[in-house]
């Protein structure tokens, strides 16, 4: 374990460089030419115009008031101000929700941090076995962790102790969160205006039918098996089409005759029976109806009339909409052996790539390079950074790389594709992030070993080396938690390339609105990192409890900076409300287990051999609150309840009797090829974002309105 | 291994004792006398009367047709003749799926046996590596089996060839299977004529309403939330009442009396609130009505208002209708962790008993006993032979054990609970019968072995060890499964306590009836331990395919037999569906992968990594397997498509438009305690079983009619 001085550098560093960041940010947000990086949501939801519009050309760029300077750190109670039901109008409730991972991190860990402070530190620090012991090199912290009790000790009864207090605590935190979460899902849901998807249930794997076409055996299906309820229905297309319109050029006129044979083809592939794919999106006159045809099954083969609720038509993912029930199995195959492999072999190809990535072979490749490269010093710098480059750069592809597989295995939502590339990415950041550092070793040689031990041995391994990686992991906090939420806030690449974009680019308004990088949320990028921080804290709270400030000062920031983000940065995709949840609640329970059975393989190697026994119920008790939550509260993550359905018929029915409910679901689920507003301008927009360096000459740079 | 001659011997007692079995059974089942006891069946149905009525009195008890003797081997033949369909009518589909799965075995092992006779029996024969090496002892049988191949052959990949064909087979014939019983249960489900059951949903866990009592609760919940198609309901009550009526004394006016008062008893049981428990049956006007209702949650809180189909009326199981869900989960846990420790430790209470049960101790409590226990021959016969029996009698015991265990989990239906409880009797088998015998020792041991080998060593020990058992497993097979299956047929039991019962206490023909002891197949008791002879066969057809010809007479014999037993014997309690299908194929994948892990430890140590590698994506396959065929069939034993009901709902109107329903579903679903009809009668003849020293003076046997 590294030394307290070690440790304190360490935290320094790291400290003064969150405070730069923060400082940074603090200083670049209130200037008005940066304004569009740091509030680009309130310009997209139309409620900011541009400061520049105002004033003279120095203060459209710089701030000039000096008073804004002095009250810089506004923003931290400026993001705690919203309250949550605003933050949920405001932000969507997945963002709501999202930033509570934050704030249940802190109600875990600090009362589990004022608890082990209160009583495991004195336990361990008056110990004294390492100071006993001549000869063995020990640190102050070592003296405040486990490591200070002697084998056999008496006193491992208080962490055993402590360790139950722990779980109940955790126990009674995620009950209470699972419960306030599902309210306020349910809630959400109830309050909402009408929208498509509550009236609209997803049909996929429509039968083939040798006498009717997709659509009509759609309407035949419904009209006769949902006979009270069935309303109209749309059905789905290819994302195919024959020529791709791939080279809009320079001149308006071309932009028009492509616009007009584009839109010839959309005709043709609308009209084309060929390229109807075989799932639907089948409205129902109530919200009664839909809920009932989302949670039955059609037929009795489940293999064909596939329902389920609708996503939103923003989350829907149409690429994946029609794969058959057979390919369906068998790429889920395909895709859990791969992410086998990539768990536990991806250190092969990145090997391979390493040795091939030889600067002389670059070389003979792309000889202009030469003269660079063959000066000596910078060669060597180049030829010992290099591995490492192609490691970080597999590290920042892997999201992407799992978002890809979980597209193949075929999920037909946004929503769910996130969800299931953070649960991938999870278990890759648990093996190769978490037992990597804890056992060192790529995770092959760890399977390796963990298939040789016997299955008392892995914990014990695993949980002796445990106490000795605190610091490490200490450092981990500092550099990938604090820095990271600091740099997060100050979104230096947005800051960037909105300047670049600006400078070069920009000629119209809407251009402006273009070149603003809002970003979003990536639940499957963010969440299973932060899961990380959780298991840390469990894992550390009876082993190392001096690791838990650093957690708590990791999720007060994140919480600060996260609802800052959700309030004036990022744009959600899509709304899922907080389907996520069940999963987030999964994935802290595994950290609890994880934590239990180590400590239990700790102490089994501290000659505490009945004090191991009186650990093994809680893993069960942790199962077994796993299912008691599940069956409470995770169907209303996945059904809608008929009462609630019934209450907002009958409500929607009072309020607007005279609705035409067939003319609002009228294009409501279209591929948004085929959605025809603003289909010109986009295409446009798109084409010049995919052509930067092209500058347009399009006249609405003239003409466009002054104000967004 | 045993020896062939040991084998040979072995086999020659079994089959000479299975034929004795069969012959008595030829024999015994044609005397009139005896009629009652192999056709108990074809009386219930009414369809057969005593032979006894007819002819002189020596005629009446023994069968001097002699012709029929010489045909005394034609109940094989007619076992087989009656054609599924009919079967099915006869003995419902439960039974008819039931014996399916026998056949399925032969359909499994028969190809297969065949194969392995002809490719791996050869390469065995033919590698001599027993031979060879001098100062081995070995027998014929291993010449056989895979022992023969020396470490690090290549004639293993013939085995590893075989193992993928055996495993596709395998594959084949399940898929098939799972389809034929799927069909088979969705038209029974459509053929059926109206029961109550399919316009019925159990309404659990109707939560606590101020203002209004259970039963209005339900009726307006349901008239709110399913309002159109919402018929009525019953809700259950208590299984308690105040003053239990438990002695029926021996005089008719006195059994009037107390009939009276039980009958007042029940009225106040009907009229107090206070017995009405919060779950209810929950008609509806359509089959469509009450599917929707089955499968859609019904409020926000998913712990209240649970619904489900109704089992059939016969199926309730009606003390578990009330249970609030956390108690559930408690119980589950509860009978989780006692279902570990009976698996894991149940010898430690039978030591203990075994140790306790001294004579001499037993003499101390039963002085009486002295005199016969004192002899000293006896007294160590006894001694030696009272642990053995000890275990025994905990064995026959054990499904009992178990089924008390699956009540206290909480399941309402019989059928469920025959489920459940047959899971738990196959994992106990599994450990303590399949791998207790192939490694010797009790579990405890095992898991104490296992729990500190590593992961890989296990399959090695266990496959290390498995061919030196086939020659056991033989003998098993021929002891537990050949003359099982025989003494089944013959029904030495039931044939006893029928004549015992005949002699001495039957008055009446309707006591006759009650005599008649027709048995039923206990799903809960019989399918696990059949499936260990599936276990057996996919173990050892690789390794020692001579084990699977004893495989084959088990199938083909238990076919017989029990379709025998199905058609003129057992009668069912309760009708399900062959809703245990999924169990059964279940168990099947289980087998598959326990021998495909198994023979990848054991030719892990034959030198052999690369053909062990080649066996690697054989379980992966298997579990595979499962899921898509999860998929594609469990949902038709779990959800009812509504298209289905809406089929049925269809020819129900057009065949009977002027149906009833609320009365003919009125008193559908009463405790049995509540049903009025021949509840005197019953109540007489329960307690004339339950003491049946006490000769009753009832009138009726005089005055009895005369057939049945």
């Amino acid at each position: 374990m590294g030394s307290l001085t070690d440790i304190g550098v360490s935290a320094g560093l790291n400290i003064l460089s969150a405070v730069g960041f923060l400082l940074a940010f603090a200083v670049l947000r209130i200037q008005p030419i940066n304004d569009r990086v740091y509030f680009p949501k309130w310009y997209l939801k139309g409620t900011r115009s541009s400061p520049r519009q105002l004033g003279n050309v120095f203060l459209k760029f710089v701030n000039a008031d000096f008073s804004t300077y002095i009250r810089f750190l506004n923003w931290m109670p400026a993001a705690l101000k919203m309250p949550e039901p605003e933050l949920i109008e405001h932000a969507g409730l997945d963002s709501a929700v999202y930033v509570r991972i934050y704030l249940l991190g802190l109600k875990i860990f600090v009362p589990i941090a004022l608890l082990a402070f209160a009583v495991l530190v004195p336990v361990n620090w008056t110990s004294g076995t390492l100071e006993n012991e001549k000869g063995l090199s020990y640190d102050q912290i070592d003296k405040l962790s486990i490591s200070n009790l002697g084998k056999g000790s008496k006193r491992f009864w208080a962490h055993i102790a402590m360790s139950y207090v722990f779980t109940f605590w955790t126990f009674f935190v995620l009950y209470h969160e699972y419960k306030v979460v599902t309210t306020m899902r349910l809630r959400f849901l109830a309050n909402q205006n009408r929208r498509p998807d509550q009236y609209t249930v997803l049909v996929r794997n429509v039968p083939p039918d040798p006498d009717e076409s997709v659509s009509e055996h759609v309407e035949h299906f419904f009209a006769v098996n949902h006979r009270d309820h069935y309303l109209s229905h749309q059905t789905g297309l290819w994302g195919l089409w024959g020529q791709r319109v791939d080279a809009i050029e320079y001149y308006q006129k071309e932009i028009e005759d492509l616009c007009k044979q584009e839109d010839e083809e959309r005709q043709k592939v609308v009209n084309d029976p060929n390229y109807i794919m075989p799932a639907a999106f089948v409205s129902f006159k109530t919200q009664w109806g839909a809920a009932v045809c989302a949670q039955t099954q059609q037929t009795s083969n489940p293999t064909v009339w596939l329902t389920e609720w609708a996503p939103e038509p923003r989350d829907v993912f149409w690429a994946n909409l029609a794969i058959p029930f057979v390919e369906l199995s068998v790429r889920r195959l395909i895709v859990a052996v791969a992410f086998f492999f990539l768990t536990f072999f991806f250190m092969i190809p990145i090997a391979i790539v390493q040795s091939l990535a030889n600067l002389d072979d670059i070389v003979k490749v792309l000889p202009f390079l030469k003269p660079i490269i063959e000066r000596n010093s910078l060669k060597s710098v180049i030829q010992g950074f290099l591995p490492g480059i192609i490691l970080k750069i597999f590290l920042i592809l892997l999201p992407t790389i799992l978002m890809a597989m979980s597209k193949i295995e075929g999920h037909t939502s946004l929503s769910g594709l996130d969800r299931k590339t953070a649960t991938k990415y999870y278990i890759f950041l648990f093996v190769n992030v978490f037992l990597g550092s804890v056992i060192t070793g790529t995770a092959f040689q760890q399977l390796d070993n963990f298939i040789h031990q016997s299955a008392n041995k892995i914990p014990e391994v695993v949980g002796e080396s445990i106490p000795m990686k605190a610091a490490f992991f200490m450092t981990y906090i500092m550099v990938d938690g604090w820095s990271g939420i600091a740099a997060e806030v100050l979104r230096l690449k947005a800051l960037v390339i909105f300047h670049i974009k600006n400078a070069f680019l920009v000629r119209t308004e809407h251009d402006r609105e273009q070149a603003m990088d809002p970003g979003s949320l990536d639940f499957y990028n963010c969440e299973p990192r932060l899961q990380l921080y959780f298991l840390l804290g469990l894992v550390y709270a009876v082993v190392t409890p001096m690791l838990l400030p650093f957690i708590i000062v990791f999720f007060s920031l994140a919480y600060l900076v996260f609802r800052h983000q959700i309030i004036n940065v990022y744009t959600q995709h899509y709304e899922s409300g907080a389907q996520f949840w069940p999963d987030v609640h999964m994935r802290l329970i595994i950290a609890l287990i994880v934590s239990q059975i180590l400590l239990l393989g700790l102490l089994s190697t501290q000659e505490a051999e009945k004090s191991t026994v009186a650990l093994l119920p809680l893993p069960v008790l942790s199962i077994w609150f796993h299912y008691v939550c599940k069956g409470r509260f995770e169907p209303a993550f996945v059904k809608f309840p008929l009462q609630d359905a019934m209450v907002k018929d009958t409500l929607e029915r009072a309020h607007d009797p005279t609705l035409n409910l067939r003319e609002y679901l009228k294009g409501a689920y279209v591929h948004p090829v085929f959605q025809k507003n603003d289909i010109y301008k986009v295409i446009a927009v798109d084409e010049e974002e995919k052509n930067p360096m092209v500058v347009t000459k399009r006249q609405s740079r003239m003409n466009a309105p002054a104000g967004s």
